[in-house]
C-alpha cells in the first residue's frame, strides 16, 4: 500500500502536474474509446481517474474494476479539456492520469443500487442488513458527520462555560415500578439484578450534592419497550445539571447552547432569547405542549358565544364546565371525503365524539350543524376566525384539555393537507424555538385516585404556589421547562427540590407513597439531601431527535450509525442470539429458582 | 436566592471595596472574639467570610453554621490585616465582610472527617456509600476535572485530525463463548437475548467498511466477572479505527494524541516518538510485555554460560531447550528472610520450582548454589551483571517465556523493596511511554490442541510472515501493537485483516473453527468484507487506567464518579435490588421455559 497524498475531494487546477496517490471506492466506471474513466470516491468527495488498460483488453479491465471495489491510484494531476470540465464536481477541473493502479479489495455487486433516488426506495430492513453499504452513500455519511459536529459543539460550549463531563453508571438499581427497564442479571450477586439506566437523573443530582456545580454528559440510556417507528431500545441524551441557579440561568445557558450547536453544525444563526409560553397558553393557542409555530391556524375559544346556544351539544358541554373551541383551516374547503374522514378519526382517537365543521364554499356555509347556529353565533365565528370563501372551520367541545388536544391534532393534520396543496409551508430550516413553562406540578390520576408527578417527583414547585401543596396540589405549578422546536420536544428539565423535608413531603403527603417504599427507593436521596444539597436544576435533550432535525431527516433511525430494526435487530444482531442452556442455567435459573411456577402447580 | 457574582476561588486584593455574592459549603467555622470566621468553599476554592452574629448569641450562630451546610453570603470585599494574610490560600489577601447571610440548606454532621489525611483512612465502603461527601474533598473533585480535561483533549485532537465520533450500540449480539458477557433479555424477543458489548471492535470495523475512514468513540464497555481490586463491571474505552493506513500512521497518530492529552491534562510535554521494542526484546530484557522502564535491573541471558555447567538444574534445563537468565537487584543484599520468601513465592506462583540467588555481602558471595558454580561461571556473572558488594543476583531456569516472566516479576518486586530502602525511585511523573510490537499472531493452546489468536482473530499477520501461516503459525508475527507506560498497558490494537479470503482462512484453517460456527458468528463480517473493505487498523485505550496514571492514583475506583464496590454496588445500588415475581415471570421465565431443569428431573 502506498501512502495517500490527497483525499478525493481536494484536488484543484493548481495541483496540475503533481504526482499524487489517491485511495477510495470505485463510484462508477465508464469506457470511453478504450480508456477507462473511473470516479474514485472517498469520505471527502470524488475524483476522476483515467486508466489505460495496458496489456488487458478493455473488457478484462472493466471486469476488474467493479463498482464499490477499493482502489489505490498513483498518477499525475492533469487539467481537463475545457469541454469536459464538470462544474458540479469540486474536483471537476482536473483528473488524475493513472500511472499505477492497485486493487486493494474487490466488491461483489452491491445488494441495492447506491444512488440516493433508487436506494431510498429500497426496503429499510435490507438497507439495515447492509448498513455498511447504505452508510457509504455520501448523504448518509454526512449525517454522521453532522452528528459529530453537533456533539463537539455541545462539548466545547459546555466546557467553555465551566461544565465538567462526568460519566455515571449504566448499571443502575432496579426499581419495582420499572416496567420499561432492561434487567441485567449478574454473576456477582445471584437473585439480584441491575437495571440499565433510563436516564442519569438521580446520579446527576448526587453530583450536585457532591459539589460538582456544573455537570454534563452525553449519556446512553435504555428502555425496553416496543419499538415504534421512532423509538430505539438505546438512545442518547445530552444531560446537564447546575447548582446555585434559577430558571433564568437555565434559559440563558440553553439558548447559548442551541445557538452554538446550530451555528457549528449547520451554520445557522438562531435568534435568542426564545419566546416563553405557559402551558395554559400553548394549549389554548395550539392545542399541544409542543406546538409547531411555523404556521398560525391558532385555536379560538367560543365558550362565551355558545353558552346559551341552540346547539345543545355546545351549550350542554359548557354548562358542564367544558369549553367549545374552533380553528379555521384556511383554504381547506376542497378537502375530500376521505381527508375529512381521516381528520374525524384522528379526533375520535383522542376522545372526540365526532368532528363538527363548517365549510365556506361559493359564498355559502355548508355544515350539518349550521341549522342549529344563530346568526349572531355565525357572525362571531366569521369575525373572530376571519372565515372567508374556501375555508373550513373545525370545532371541539369538551373538557378543556381534551378539547385543546383534539383541535391541536386537527390543526397539525390540516396543516399537512394544506401543505400538500401548496397553501402553507413548514420550512424545516425555519427554526422556531420556544420554551413551554409553568406546567402543573401534579396530575390527578382518576383511576388510582391519587396525584402523580406531571414530570418527575424531584421537580420543585414554583415558590409562590408552595402553600397550595396541601390545599390544592393540582393548582401548583412546577419549575419545569420544555424546549420545543417546530412541534418537537427537544428537551425538558426543571429546578429540583433540594430541601430534604420538602422532598419527603412530596413523596409521602402529596404523592401518597408509603413510607417504606419512599425509604427503600429514595432513602439514599433524602439522606444525601440532609448533608447540604445546594439548590440545583437541570435539563436533558434527546440527541437523536435533535440530530434528525438538524439533518432534516424524518426518522431517528437515519441519524444512528447502527439502528435496530422494529424487531430490535441490527447488522450484528441480525440473526437470533439464542443463549446456550449452560448460560441460561448459570445466569437465570439460579436466579429465578426461588420463584414458584404457578402454571405448573 | 441571590445571583452569585464570584466563585470562592477568584477574589484578589484588587476587588477590595466591591459588593459580592458568594455561595458554597461551610468548610470550617471559628469564633474569634464573638465574630465568626467562616471558610466558604465551592468548586473553585475557599474564601474567608466574616460574620457578626447580630441578634443571636455566638453559640446560637455557631449552631446554625454547621460545616458542610450550604450558605449564601452577600458582603463587601475587605483587605485583610497584613498579619492575617494567608499566603497558602489563593484568596488569602482578602475576606468578605458579610452584610447578609442565608442558610440555603443544613448539613448533618458528616459521616466521616472531611480532611484528606483522616478521610483517606476511612473504610472505602463507607466512603462509597457517602460518595457525594467523599467527592466534596477538593482533591477528589480535581480528579473528575482531570478526567474531563483528558477526554476533552482526546476529542479535540481527534476532531482536528479528521476523526468522527460515532456511537455504536451497547446492546450487541450474544455469543455462545461470551462467558463474561452480561446477558440482557428483552420483552421484544422472547428466547433471545442481547449481550452488553465488551468492546465496539466489530462495529468499528463495519464503520471502516462503510467508508467512515476515521472513527473514534469514548465508549462504555461491560464485563460480567468478579470484581478484583481494579476491575469494574463497566469501564470506558477510548476506541479508534482508521482506513488506508499502516502501523507507522498509527504510531504517529497515537503519539500525537498522548502528547496532547498529557499537555492539556497535566501540562507535561511528552517526548516523541516513543521507543519501539519487539515482544522478544521486552521479554528478554524486562520479562514483561508491559515493562516499567523507569529503572534498569535488566535481565541477562546466561544459557551459553551454563550449557555445560556442573549445576545440573541449569545445564539440564538448557539441554531440554530451556534458558537460564538472571538479574542483579543492586543493593538488595540486606533483604530480610521474609522478603526473600515473598520473592520466592511470587516466582513459584508463576511456575518456578524455587528462586536461586547469590548474595554479595562483605566481599563474599553467599548462595546455596555457589558450590555448583565454576570460577568461570562466577566470573561471567560478576562481569556481565556488574555484581558488587551489597547486590543480590536472582536466577530463573526454564522454558524461555516462563523464565522471562518469572524474572520480570522478581524484577518488579525487587524494585519495590529497593524503593522502600530509597535506593531507586520510580517517579510517577516520569512518563516512559513505549510501543511493544511484533507479538506472535497465534498461541498454541496445549490443552485444546489448537491455535488461538494471541489478541483477536481480526489481527493481520506481518506481510513477510504470511507464507508461514500454513507451515508454522506460531512463528507468524501479528501487526499488533501495545502502548505501554510505566509498567501499565495503556492500550493495544492492530492492523486488521481486510481480505475476506484471508479472514476466512484464519478462522477455519488456522484457528480451526468449524465452518458453521464461523458462519454463524462472523458470517456477516466475511460478507461485509466481500463488498470492498478498505485496509484498516485501530487501537483502544482504557480511559480509567489512563486517568488513574494522570492523577497518580493507585486505583481506577479513584477516577470514576460512582465506582461499584467489590460486591458490585454503588451509592444508588447500595441495597439489593430484588425483582418482583411478576417481573421475573414476564422476563425470564417466559424466556427460559424451553430449557429443562435437569436437577429436578
Amino acid at each position: 500500500m502506498k501512502k495517500r497524498t490527497h483525499n478525493c475531494g481536494e484536488l484543484r487546477k493548481e495541483a496540475a502536474g503533481n504526482q499524487v496517490v489517491l485511495a477510495g471506492w470505485i463510484d462508477s466506471v465508464r469506457d470511453h474509446g478504450g480508456v477507462l474513466f473511473v470516479d474514485l470516491r472517498d469520505r471527502e468527495g470524488l475524483t476522476q481517474v483515467v486508466v489505460h488498460p495496458g496489456n488487458q483488453t478493455i473488457d478484462e479491465a472493466l471486469a476488474h474494476f467493479k463498482t464499490e471495489s477499493v482502489l489505490e491510484v498513483e498518477g499525475e494531476v492533469v487539467l481537463r479539456e475545457p469541454e469536459t470540465i464538470n462544474p458540479r464536481m469540486k474536483t471537476g477541473e482536473i483528473e488524475v492520469s493513472a500511472t499505477s493502479v492497485e486493487l486493494l479489495n474487490r466488491s461483489k455487486t452491491p445488494p441495492f443500487p447506491m444512488d440516493d433516488e433508487k436506494a431510498d426506495k429500497v426496503n429499510e430492513d435490507l438497507r439495515l442488513r447492509f448498513r455498511y453499504m447504505d452508510l457509504r452513500r455520501p448523504r448518509n455519511l454526512e449525517v454522521l458527520r453532522l452528528r459529530h459536529r453537533a456533539t463537539q459543539a455541545v462539548r466545547q460550549y459546555l466546557d467553555e462555560v465551566g461544565f465538567l463531563e462526568i460519566e455515571t453508571p449504566s448499571l443502575f438499581k432496579s426499581t419495582p415500578e420499572g416496567a420499561r427497564e432492561f434487567l441485567v442479571p449478574s454473576r456477582l450477586n445471584p437473585n439480584e439484578y441491575y437495571a440499565l439506566v433510563q436516564s442519569p437523573q438521580q446520579y446527576k443530582q448526587m453530583l450536585m450534592v457532591a459539589g460538582v456545580e456544573k455537570y454534563f454528559q452525553i449519556a446512553r440510556c435504555f428502555r425496553d419497550e416496543d419499538l415504534r417507528a421512532d423509538r430505539q431500545p438505546e438512545f442518547t441524551q445530552i444531560d446537564l445539571e447546575m447548582s446555585f441557579i434559577d430558571r433564568e440561568d437555565m434559559y440563558a445557558l440553553v439558548e447559548g447552547l442551541m445557538k452554538r450547536v446550530w451555528k457549528d453544525a449547520v451554520g445557522v444563526d438562531v435568534p435568542t432569547p426564545f419566546p416563553r409560553l405557559s402551558y395554559d397558553e400553548v394549549m389554548n393557542r395550539f392545542g399541544s405542549d409542543k406546538p409547531d409555530t411555523r404556521f398560525d391556524m391558532e385555536i379560538t375559544d367560543f365558550s362565551d358565544t355558545f353558552a346559551e346556544s341552540g346547539f345543545k351539544v355546545f351549550a350542554g358541554t359548557i354548562a358542564n364546565g367544558g369549553v367549545v373551541k374552533a380553528i379555521n383551516a384556511k383554504g381547506l374547503a376542497d378537502l375530500t371525503q376521505g381527508e375529512l374522514k381521516g381528520l374525524e378519526e384522528a379526533a375520535r382517537s383522542l376522545g372526540a365524539k365526532g368532528l363538527a365543521f363548517i365549510k365556506a364554499e361559493k359564498g355559502e356555509w355548508k355544515s350539518p350543524i349550521l341549522k342549529f347556529l344563530s346568526e349572531e353565533e355565525q357572525q362571531a365565528l366569521r369575525e373572530r376566525l376571519n372565515v372567508e370563501d374556501g375555508d373550513v372551520v373545525f370545532f371541539a367541545a369538551g373538557e378543556w384539555e381534551s378539547a385543546c388536544t383534539i383541535l391541536g391534532r386537527v390543526r397539525l393534520d390540516s396543516a399537512k393537507l394544506l401543505e400538500k396543496r401548496g397553501k402553507i409551508t413548514r420550512d424545516p430550516a425555519d427554526y422556531r424555538f420556544l420554551w413551554v413553562i409553568e406546567f402543573p406540578l401534579m396530575l390527578f390520576d382518576e383511576e388510582a385516585g391519587r396525584y402523580t408527578a406531571a414530570h418527575h417527583p424531584f421537580t420543585s414547585p414554583v415558590p409562590e404556589d408552595l402553600e397550595l401543596l396541601d390545599s390544592d396540589p393540582k393548582a401548583v405549578r412546577g419549575q419545569h421547562y420544555d424546549l420545543v422546536l417546530n412541534g418537537v420536544e427537544l428537551g425538558g428539565g426543571s429546578i429540583r427540590i433540594h430541601q430534604p423535608d420538602l422532598q419527603k413531603k412530596v413523596f409521602e403527603d402529596v404523592l401518597g407513597l408509603p413510607k417504606d417504599v419512599v425509604q427503600e427507593r429514595f432513602g439514599y436521596m433524602l439522606e444525601a439531601f440532609s448533608y447540604g444539597a445546594p439548590p440545583h436544576g437541570g435539563i436533558a435533550f434527546g440527541l437523536d431527535r435533535l440530530t434528525a432535525i438538524l439533518a432534516n431527516r424524518p426518522s431517528i433511525r437515519d441519524v444512528i450509525a447502527f439502528p435496530k430494526t422494529q424487531k430490535g435487530q441490527d447488522l450484528m444482531a441480525s440473526s437470533p442470539s439464542p443463549v446456550s442452556e449452560k448460560q441460561l442455567r448459570d445466569l437465570f435459573i439460579r436466579n429465578v429458582e426461588p420463584v414458584r411456577d404457578d402454571e405448573n402447580s
